[in-house]
This record gives C-alpha cells, structure tokens and sequence, in this order.
C-alpha cells in the first residue's frame, strides 16, 4: 500500500512532522552512473520556500543514500569493479549496484505545537476525519502521513529513474553519440482557470492576500518515447500514468491525448492520419495505443484541487461529530500544482521506467 | 499484465476471435451465496446485438463456471455442509468455496475472413500498429486481445464483486434487515457532446448512417459506501478507481469529486461544509479524502473516446511503413460508452470489493 | 493465492471433481514456437492410470488452449506475420502471441457418489478438517481444490515454461547450432525409505497388497544453468524452488546441494574448489551461491509423503468433532513421489523461466 | 526482489558495510501498542560480539524508528486520540498509525580497509563470484548485501510481527484475561552434527581453534497457533514457511512436521490418529494439512551450513577467472545457527501476522 510499482518499486515512508521521510527502490539495475547532485537538484525544485508562491516551511531537504551505491574514483578510469568506492558526503558520481536504495530526508522544522488545536477537530477537505473513520486514531501534526511532504519520496525516486532510464537506453544503443534519450516536460497550463503564465504571479499573490488558494492543471508531454511500453490490458500505460497521477494527494483528474474532449467528438475527427515520414498529423491518443506506446509524443493532463488549508476560521466537526470550527492555517502553498508539476515530472518517470524494464524482461 | 486487484483478483484471458474468453477470480470469501442467473443478466446487458444501436455481432455469451461454487440444494435449509451439491448447467443458485472461480464464455460468431484484408495493414488509431511494434507480430482477428470482447472477464467478475461484496456487509451487519448495502449507478451523460438522453438514439443513428462514430462520457456514483475503504499513499481509492477506469480500452480520462473543474477553483469554493446530521453540503470532494472513503456517495466520470472502427476507406499504413488505405468496417458499436457504462460499473465493484477485502485485513 | 510466479505466472483453478481444472498463463514472451503435442506429453506422464503403480482414475487429461496461441502454415515459411492462423484441435505447431495462454482439462471420470460418506467426516491427514476449520464448509468430493488433479496446471505450465526458456536461449544465442540448453532431470530417489529402483515396483506393489502407501523421495538436477538467475535477499533463487516445492500438496521437505548434511559438516568440508577449467570440483552448494545460479547443476530433494489416502477404515473426526471411523479409499496412487517427479520438474521450469525474464528485465 | 510479505510486508535495503541497515514495514494495522524496547532486546540477541561463539564485530545496533508510531502518554489512560506524542529517543512504548514504520540501524564498526584485498577476487563458497557474474561489479566489502547484517532488518520486523500480531489477537478476544496467544520457541538442535546441547560451546571452540566453521540445524515450534492460516494452493503455509526460510542466507533445507522421515515411511505410519480432546496423537504432519494450520503444533527444520568465512588461505579465482588464493578471515561467526535461530524465530512471525491478515482479510 506504500509500494509504487512493480519492477522499479518505490516504497515510502514518513509522516509531515516525524523525524524523517524516507524510501526504498528496488528493482535498479546495476552499472548505471548516477549524480547524486542531480537528484538533490530535483528534491530542491520541489522544496518549500524556494519562492514567495509556495509553502514557507524551511527545509533543508538533504537526501542522504544509505545504501544501493557505491562512489567512483575520479582518476581511475579502466577497470569499474577497482573503482568501487564507500559513498561520503560528498559524493556526486556514483553507480548502482543492484541491490535497494536506500535514502531518506530529515524533517527539521517541525512546529507541532501549532497542531495542538487539530488534535481533536478535522480540517474540511483534508484526509483528517477519513483517517480518524479508518484507524480510530490519526497523527494530528500537519497531516501526518497525508501531507505534501510525502512527495519528497517520490521525487527522489523519480530523479532516480530518470537517470536509470537515460543510462539503460544509453548502455542499448550501438551508436552513443546519437541516442535519443526521453525527455519529460511538465507545464502548469491554468491556475485558477487562468491560462496566461505571465498573470499567474499576480493571481497567487492576490489569491493569497485575499486568504484563498487556488486549483490548477498541469499538463506533460514525453518525447522521445520508445515504441511498445506498457502491456495490452491490465497494464496499459495510461492506466499506470493514471494510477501515478491519482496517487498524489491533491489530484482530481487525469487525461491524455485529447481526453475529454474526446467524449464530444465523432470517430472521424478522432483519427490520427499517419505520416509518411512516420508519426501521425495530429495525435488525438496522445502516444498510446491499445495502452502501449507508439513512439509518438505522449501527452497527458493533471487537475489538482486547490489546497483546503486555507488561513482562516473553517465550520468543521471534532472526533466526537460535534460542529465546531477550525483555524486550518499552516505553511501551506497557495496554489498545489505549483510543486505539484515536479512531482508529476516524477512519477512519469518512474512510470516510464517501469514499463521499460517489464517490457525488456518480458520481450527482450 | 493480465491480473487486477490486489486480495480480490480477476485474470484474464481471450482473443476477439479465439476460442474462448474467460478469466479467474481469486480472493474469493466463502460461504457467500450466488446468483448465476444474475451474473448472466449482466453479461446480458453489455451483449452485443441487444439494441440497433450496438454491435450486430450475434454472440450468446453464456457463462460457463469451472470450479469454485457449488449449488445449494433447495429443499434443504439447516446444514449448509451437507447441502453442497455439484454445479449444473440449470444451477443458479451456487455457494462460494473459497477457491478460485474459473469461468469463460464462448466465441461462436467468428467471421475472421472478415479480417484477411488486415492481415498487413493496421488500423488507424488501432492497437494493431502498436501491438506489432512491441511482439513483431499480432492477432489480426478483429484486433485480438485489444477487442472490447476482453470486457466479458470484467463484467463476470464485476457482478461476482457485487454479489461478494454485499453478501459480505449483510453478513457482518447485526440487523440484517436494515443493512443499506452500496450501489453503484452508472450513466450516460453525454454523448457526442450532447447530454440530453432524449436524443441519445436519434444522434447515434445520424452518425451510423453518417459512417461515423461517437465519444461518450459515463457518470459512476456510489451510494452506502462503506467508510474507510482506500490506502493512504500508494493504495488510494481514486487511484485503484482510475487504474481501473483507464483499463478500459476506449478510455481517456477520469475524474472524481468536481474534478478538473477543481483546477479553475478557488479553496473557497471547493469546501465541503459539514452538516450536523451528518455529511456535508457539496461533496465537490467526490467521497473521497485523503485516499479514504468518507462514507458519502463516490461520484467520478470516464470519457471514451469514438470507436475508430468506422465503414470508410481510411489511410493508414502497413507493416513495411508505406501509406495505403484500410476499410476498417467490422461490426462495431457507433459508441462504445453504451455498452461501457457496464464495463465502469463492473470495475467499480472490482475496485470495492477487493479495497473491503485490503482493509478488513489490516484493519479489521 | 492461486497465482505462482512474478512476470512468469500460473493462476489456476480446479477442483477434483468439479468441471474442469485450468490456468492462465501470464508473461508469455511473443514469438516463440510452442509444440502442443510436447505439452500433451507432459500431460500424459502425469496422467492417472498410466502404470499400476499410479490412480486408477480414467482420465483423458486432453488439453484445450483458448487463447494466447496461433497456429504456423506449415508450408509458408517466408513472413511469420502471415502464415498466423487460427489454433485448431489438430495444431500442434504454435506461436505464443503475448498475450495470455487459457488453457483447461476436462474432469470427465467423476465418481462423486464414491464420496458421499464423507460429507461428514474428515479423512485423517488430509486437508478436509483444515478446510472446514478455515471456510465452514467444504467441497467434499474427493479433497476438491486439494486434490492431486490441482497439479495438472502445473504441468502444463511447466513444460509451456520449458519450450518458452529453450526458445528464448536460443534466439539470444548467436550461433544457434551450438547453444546450450538448460535440461531438469528429476528421479524419484528412495521409495519408503528403498533407493534401489530395481526394487520400486515390488515395494510399491507390496504396500497396495497391504493396503498400505509410501513416501518417497524425488532428486532433481538442473544442468546448463544460465548463470545469474535469482535476486539478492527475497527472491533467492533457492527461495523460489522451496516455494515451488512446498506449494506441491504432499511435499515435506526441500534441501538443496548438501541440504540438511551441511548442517552436519565443518566449513573446511563444504568448501567447493574451483578448477582452472571453470566449475568446482564438488558443487557442495548445488549451482547457487547468495542466492543467485552460479552456472554449476542446480541439485536440490524433495520429500513426498505416503498418501493418507488408504483402503482401510480409520479413527477420525466428523464435523460435530466427535470421534468415528472412516473408509479412505479412493482411486489413489500408493506411491504420490512417482507422479509427483513430474510436478517437481515442472515446478522448476517455472521458477527458471521466471527468474530469467526478472534478471533481463532488470539486468539485461 | 527486497520486499517480503503480501499484505504485512518488510521491504529491506543496507549493505555491509554501506551506512545504514534499514527497512520499511508495511501493512501495519493501527492502534497496537508497541514496545519499542523489545524490539531492541530482539536485536540485541542477534548482535554480534555478544558472545564468545558469535562474531567479534562491534556494533551498538541501535534502532530508529523514523515514521509510523507515536508515542503514549503514561499519565493519561482515557482517549487514545488526544495522548499521542511525538516519538524521541527514550520513547518505549508506542502505538501504530497504520502508516508504514521506516526504521534502521548504523553501520559504525566499519573495516572496509580489511576487505581491500578481496576487490578483485571471489572468496570460495560466497555470493562474491555469483553477484559479479549477475551484475558485473559487485560490493567488495564483506560481502555487500549478501552479509549477515542485511538480518537485522529481518528481526526488527519479526518482532514488530510478534507484538502486532499478539496485539490482535487480544483485541479480538472477548476475554482478554484468558487468551492464548501464539508462541514461536526455536531452538538449535545440534550442531556440526553433535545433539547434546551441553556440548556445543566446547564444540564451537574446538572448530575456532582449529580455523574451521561448523554447520548447525534449527527447531523452530510454535504453539497456539490460529487454525485456518495459509491458503489452499499457492499460498501454503509451508510454503510461505519455506520461502521465509530458504530467503535466510546460510539456509539449505527446511522441513516440517516428520518431514523427510516422512519419504521413508508407510502411510500407516505417517497417520494422526486424532483425540477425543482435541488435536491428534502424534503430529506427523507438522500442524499443517492441505497448506492450513489445523491448530496443533506447527514444528519444523532448518539447516545451515557452516559458515564458509574461515581464517585460513583457501584457493580460489578471481574476477579474470584465474586461480588464485584468498584469506577469507573476518570477524564471522563459527556458527551462523546460534544467531540464525533468532532469524528463524523472526521469519515466522512475520509469515504468522501475514497470513493472518490475509485470512482476516478474505474469510473475516
């Protein structure tokens, strides 16, 4: 229930203001570089108090890996197996080993004092009182296990299989200097149903000032897709980009290709004609067909709500079901799908990654 | 690839134009009592040939159960033991084992000379050409294991989950009388982009004489949801809910709660405000917080796209690359929500039933 | 829970005297050619009746594939995309399509009433009371889901697991002419404790004069091991046979290379010497080291325990818990181990196969 | 490939001499009351250097726990919601969230200078040579992933298993004063092939003194045992037994109830004569029939071989194939059986709660 999945497996763990959020990847295939640097960039894109439009929580956010890789003399360059060395601080350049990856990021700017109010209300639209329905009990501070900071396993791990996945596509390819290595985009294309980038400062910051937040889409496209990932039915590419995206906490809706709209259009406008020179004119499936990758550019589209911890006195129940109110303020993101877009970046990732490895198993 | 769900499983099997489809359940409580005769209305329901406005394919699809049930004698009512008895083809009333339940429905209306001319060309916006890519080869059967015939496994296995499922909750409730077992009602909404049912036949028939097809969007709410159903992070129940959905072949998007709506609002205006009775006053969440069923009703959407099989002469391309034109008539459904809003129903049992199952193990 | 394996997999169904026993193949690589007839074989070595060492149960066991297959033209060799036709009674040449193999036997010598007095009664040593304490009813004709004809799957998967691995070495394989395949010779050992197979059939038919059964002992060696197969930690390569083995009803024991004798020995015995050829001069660790084949012959033991199945009447329980006697015959074999070597060489084509597909998935 | 377990599952990570040992529990069900010190006595009694016949290796093998528990106030005993606290450092008693327990241990008495000289060559009778042949480089430093120490995660889990497990079995008792909760006793049976247990230390120092190594066999009973845990077919109890057994590093073969005695004997002999009071004579079948415990004892076998680690000059090849020789000293146990038990012991908890959620979760 924590594993993300099947041969390149996330499982997370951590609550918002325990000691620390951490994970395992299993499933990594062994010899592939990885920059350490470049994973902790990602986990820095992500972090709270990078800018004034999102979450103001301080944290350092530093992954430690704990196991799973080894560091790489610099000036030995001949032989791999001599070149092994014990991983330090200051590791950039490492390699896999084969076996779990262990890493994990501390939480260091706890205030669960300003929780103390929450220990027995449950703030609207956030996963307290369905956690209170299911367990009988529930971590009052900042969510506990349902908070944002449970993304940071899945950034660390989408970085991961990014690099995973370029090296694995790299080590096929006869001809090194050529390869065309996937590339994953994500945009934010509305907030608060804005489309227009250059305003959407301007509306965070009035949406903040006016003690509100807003919903968002993001949407991502994958070029340089190989051909044939995904399998024909219950494990269908967009079914587990479905499955990725659903599984963040604030995400409402998925579609890809032309989506929705498809449900409005007739077969005749739907159909991609095919191009001589290979792809297709117009791309309404968006990369997938039959749940398996054509190749094509894949497209998809993600709806986060907009945050329900808004700074401001809320009609809510307590644990005993008595109306009350509640003050859901706390160092929140006005607008989700700000950070939201990394981590989405982050779970196509490992999606991809994935149905690389099923594939390569399974058809070589 | 074949298997979904996790405690509750179907596995399934089947080409369009093989033998058979059939699957197995696993996961399988004992003890619970069946109807046959109701699965086979289900089956009924999503038969092709039942309307004009489906497929003309004639096909019985008779459910035919291999292990896992026995019936239940009629006449005797006190010792459940002693009453099993072999399973007939007139039984209806039947008694789960515990065992896995193989069934399998039959094939009878092949016409597979029908697809000789696609033995090299594939489909436009078909699975053929991405089924080539990734096995060098394919079934040109009426597109294989790709035809929506492979949806006979997930309405089989749907009515079983409903039948499991609320045979488990009346067994559990102290008074049975009284015990409000879920249901789940699944609609067509639009059609085409129209969403008045009036007129659903009318536009269907102008687009089948227009050699054209049409998109649909299906609506699912669940009523009597049983709370707590649901993990927190990898296990969510709007991520089983979507994995499930995007499954299905002609799918292309899922939304729950107020879904991409919820990207263009603000937090204001997304708050569901409890209600002292109970409940809350919008439900913009969909019944779902945090992962966790809240126990009001489960609203989400799924857009299929329109069939791409349309009695045309298209361009497409063949298995050397080259452009030619394909006649891609079969005998299709004009739009394939009709007959999907029992495909969605099915999963959305499915995706219950085994989320009850997962959480009375680790919960009780 | 009646699915065996991870991208290789068998889910079966089936009880003794129920409809039909069956699986589902699941993970099938695309393009290899499958003979049927080789498969029937397999079936046949199985088959109850065969010898008067063995059930005397009349069972064609004639295999029915539904799906997952297609049959080769013999006479068109040029274009493999072509000469697919549709699987017929009479194909034995087929090529696996990627997708999922359905397949199931016939029960046809039912003999339901034989077991009629035990509706009631638990046969000693048997699953019968185990499975009425689990699901508060049972199928009781002849030991349903536990039942020897369970393993009919299992052989079918196995030899299907054969064909797939040798086909698949030997497309990797370079130079087809020379490549090495992997060959799993199981021999039943010891029988009630004889290792003299001269003497078997007199044991044998010494113990059904006396009313009596025998356990026995079954040795397996694998030879042409790809090195490399199974994973670190949990998925030890001796993990997956163990489990293999004991997932066999009347299995007792597993020890692989030296097994249970190491627990006997010094380190300065059991160390196993490398030669300058490649190998070690003893293979005390039977071909597996930390888990993973080393290319040296995989050994492993498997204990069979003597049927509980006897002609005699017995003490035993009914389903009020009060003591009674039972009659146990039944069409049994004396000796399960004999049958039994069948299962355990099938078992481990499984586990081969599967750890093969896991280790090119991740490793290549 | 790291994870065991279906629904209570360990997923594991750490090398040898990498920084940290660690895992992650999942499938936790929530409000069990926790004791956090006794999971530290577990580890304590697999510790090196807690004996003369144990390794010397240092390790103060302290656990963190980083998520999915919080502390109990000890002053207030009336609402389980409002008394959780934070966990700290001396926390001992503690209750579960139903969120996954990150937790592991340092590495701190690190001599990886002592294994430099093992960089390019295979210790004989290792994982050394089988991992650089899987993945073409491997962790040189005591063995990487394939030490001893990767059994840590294995007894923080199994006690978490114990505890959790005994906590639901309480919960669900009516009478909590008189519930029976399952005990698992294992025991070394003998070891280097010697029975008499007053013998073993004068054993053990005999084979140190003279640079040998000695196998041992483990009895492992567990009494009170739930009927109806494992699953009919590929979920046997034995077989989830075995698997965990044969997961453990030095383990060779496993065996339950007469196990391989049971290959010699007559079917008269093997039977379980059951009792008027309950349960049978003599439990020849291990507590286990059909792969469902029945109740009684279940009682089984492990060997392991001696431990291949001695400290002498043994021949070997290196990582060019060449032969060569190896000091393989190191600070290893002459025994892997005496700390082995406490992993056996740890092992069968984990496959007792799991099954045990399992069969909750299907059959209530």
């Amino acid at each position: 229930m924590n594993t993300f999945g099947n041969i390149f497996r996330l499982t997370s763990y951590g609550e918002s203001h325990g000691r620390a959020i951490g994970g395992i990847l299993d499933g990594v295939p062994a010899g592939i570089i990885i920059s350490l640097s470049q994973v902790q960039e990602a986990l820095d894109r992500r972090r709270p108090g990078s800018s004034p439009s999102v979450s103001p929580r301080k944290e350092a956010d530093r992954l430690q890996v704990h196991s799973g890789l080894m560091a790489l003399s610099p000036d030995e360059t001949e032989e791999m197996q001599r070149r092994l060395l014990p991983l330090t601080d200051s590791t950039d350049i490492a390699v896999t080993l084969g076996s779990p990856i262990g890493f994990m990021v501390e939480n260091i700017d706890h205030r669960q004092e300003a929780y103390d109010h929450l220990r027995d209300k449950f703030r609207p639209n956030h996963a307290d009182r369905a956690y209170f329905l299911k367990y009988s009990l529930r971590d009052w501070r900042g969510g506990g296990r349902s908070s944002g900071r449970e993304t940071i396993s899945r950034v660390v791990a989408g970085d991961f299989a990014r690099q995973l996945l370029c090296g694995l596509i790299t080590a096929r390819s006869a001809d090194k200097s050529d390869v065309l290595l996937p590339e994953v985009v994500t945009t934010v294309e509305s907030i608060g149903g804005c489309n227009d980038p250059v305003r959407f400062t301007e509306i965070i910051d009035r949406a903040k000032a006016e003690k509100d937040s807003l919903g968002g889409v993001v949407r991502c496209r994958v070029t340089n897709v190989p051909p044939g990932l995904g399998e024909p039915v219950f494990g269908k590419l967009q079914q587990s980009l479905a499955s990725a995206m659903l599984s963040i906490g604030a995400v409402h809706g998925f579609e890809y290709g032309d989506g929705f709209k498809l449900g409005e259009m007739r077969g005749t406008e739907a159909l991609d004609f095919p191009l001589a020179e290979g792809g297709t004119l117009t791309n309404h499936c968006g990369g997938i067909l039959g749940g398996i990758s054509t190749g094509e550019d894949i497209v998809f589209r993600v709806a986060f709500k907009p945050t329900p911890s808004i700074p401001r006195e809320l009609p809510t129940i307590n644990d005993c079901g008595e109306l009350t109110t509640v003050f859901t303020a706390g160092r929140h993101d006005p607008c989700i799908a700000l950070r939201g877009a990394e981590v989405v970046k982050a779970m196509t990732w490992m999606v991809l990654l994935d149905a690389w490895l099923i594939n390569r198993g399974i058809n070589g």
